[in-house]
């Protein structure tokens, strides 16, 4: 039996609350006897600056390396509004995709029918959903230098980042993109600026040169990141995979899983390249934040969560057969009628989290 | 009587009919005896690249510095999809932003009660949405330098823009954010990505700042441009004052613009400074494009390119009252039942551009 090691980093806010409903999860499936999976938890984020001085000790970055793959909660909170930008929350995450190299961030925005009425959107726009935005995660504006604040002679200020794209980034991300939409409708929109932006004119050309070298059977269609955003709105199931940069990846994946209805039930995978021995560095992290409003009161939905650790399985370990069933008891947990306060309609008993992750380890 | 010299500039795809709309509706204006309107038209975008191989020629620009205010109809379309980076058709505008100083952008996003159900919203989350995105427009991205495509050694290439803010041009824009909140409900958002780029940090501390010391009745909020991104697809009515950068903006803009299910019938304001003769260069444009699929077929929606006429009116001349009675007229119209083929619900008969321009002067 094949044996696994997973890096837990719960994090902040309701990270704890939500790992530890993906854990009771894990548990359960332990004793189907697929897999083993050995666990160790560490600290990101608000909490490692407050044990280490760091978002991110080195210690912890070691461990990631060392693990097959990575689940993480949440991270940051207003405690820590005021430290430096270099210690703020946030960078722990930053460095840790960074430095594996996670450059392929998959944020699937799915309308779970029976969410469907809990989108701001008209039903019918909305109900089957399934979008597969994929950000590329280790480049642009968050990375590029100069990124400084700099005092001018007058006592004034100037603020600098740069976008920066090579050919080489962003044909790895168009590659994940082709090679995710073979599997499913075969449609790929790509979402630049290339009217404003230097970068959109290379990412298009790019996009454009892996699409007729590779996917030519394949349909690919440009689209201008505002227009995106707005067709998100206007008429989300015209799209199928959305690959964009990562800082309107960072905008339009949030608009797409806003459009679900379902913030607080979506996954999300950040992968690094497949290495000669076949592996590739993973991490995988719900796509809501740490909600330190509702944080250690038992009502943060961890389905996010828990279909992080499904993704985990598909992607990481090619358990597609287990990720399917888990996937499968999400949806039976619904079906049930289990409701995070999230995601109950008015009229209906919320339950917390230790509730709806015990319904989804029942329903597998 | 008040003689003001108006510079029409329709350009490219739907913008001529829209203009042409407008004409008659000026026409009637000028009927009224409020005011005298001298107007000249010329060329930019892609039919003066066509006419002058340039997207904006040097007499148009200084006829744009001699105007009183400028009224753009919109630039670009797939004829022009392969010229160079430094002929496309957007660049023509681009420039006239940058060369006029019109730092100040301002997107009324509003949903007409009469087509709150053309929204894809619920109708009870946008009926009644009243947002002003304040949007900096000679700043950021657009502009910042080094902005270029380098070819490495490899023969794979490099590209890179700027995000540069300073804190002066900060603080201009959010002046303009806190008195438009002033005359409103004296709430501002201000929107950045302060987590993740160093202008966000010095856009959030100016910002703060300029509140602190001006406005400290109103109500100031900070939020991050993905989670704004998030909310107004939401719960779009907890904003009224939305201020954000030049890049931010694009993208916020259009999604607020698509919420009101009436993206033809909104206008923009660009406005300059105020110089020390308190006059203040300006242009007005429609915030929707150049839409070259319905172009020349008497089908574009004319009200967007009327309503902003009406903001020329109220902020060029401070013809207030006049505005009043524009904004009205168009209120009139569609009241009467007045419906362009982009906000007819089904089973009713749209009309076309010119005929919906007759109908706001008729109600005029
Ligand atoms: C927490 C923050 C740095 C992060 C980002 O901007 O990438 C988050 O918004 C996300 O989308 O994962
Ligand atoms: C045409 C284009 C250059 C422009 C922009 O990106 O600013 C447009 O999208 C807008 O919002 O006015």
């Amino acid at each position: 039996m094949a044996s696994y090691k997973l890096l837990l980093l719960p994090g902040d806010g309701i990270g704890p609350e939500v790992a530890a409903g993906m854990q009771v999860v894990l548990e359960a499936l332990k004793e189907t006897g697929l897999a083993t999976f050995e666990t160790e938890t560490d600290l990101v984020g608000g909490c490692a600056l407050d044990a280490h001085g760091s978002p991110l000790a080195d210690a912890t970055l070691q461990r990631a390396k060392d693990a097959d793959a990575i689940l993480l909660g949440a991270v940051g909170g207003p405690k820590w509004a005021g430290v430096a930008y270099e210690n703020r929350p946030e960078a722990g995450l930053l460095r840790l995709r960074k430095e594996l190299d996670l450059f392929a961030n998959l944020r699937p925005a799915i309308c779970y029918p029976a969410l469907a009425e809990a989108s701001a959107l008209k039903r019918e726009l909305v109900e089957g959903l399934d979008i597969m935005i994929v950000r590329e995660l280790t480049g642009g504006v968050y990375f590029g230098e100069p990124k400084e604040i700099t005092v001018l002679k007058d006592g004034s200020k100037r603020a600098v980042d740069t976008q920066v794209y090579t050919t080489a980034e962003i044909e790895r991300i168009a590659h994940v993109a082709f090679d995710l939409a073979g599997k499913r409708s075969g449609r790929v929109a790509s979402a630049e600026k290339h009217n404003v932006m230097k970068s959109g004119v290379l990412w298009k050309e790019v996009v454009t040169k892996v699409h007729a070298e590779h996917y030519a059977d394949l349909q690919l269609e440009h689209i201008l990141a505002d227009n995106c955003a707005m067709q998100l709105v206007r008429r989300p199931k015209q799209f199928d995979v959305l690959v964009t940069d990562n800082l309107f990846g960072d905008v339009l994946s949030d608009i797409a899983a806003m459009l679900t209805g379902s913030l607080g039930m979506l996954p999300s995978a950040s992968l690094g390249a497949v290495d000669a021995g076949g592996l590739r560095r993973a991490l995988y992290e719900p796509v809501h934040g740490s909600a330190p409003d509702i944080a250690g009161q038992d009502k943060a939905n961890p389905i996010a969560m828990i279909g992080s650790l499904a993704m985990c399985l598909r992607y990481s370990f090619g358990l597609g057969d287990a990720a399917d069933a888990l996937d499968g008891a999400i949806t039976d947990a619904l079906s049930g009628g289990a409701r995070t306060a999230d995601i109950a309609g008015e009229g209906t008993n919320p339950i917390g989290t230790r509730a709806m992750a015990a319904a989804v380890a029942d329903a597998l």
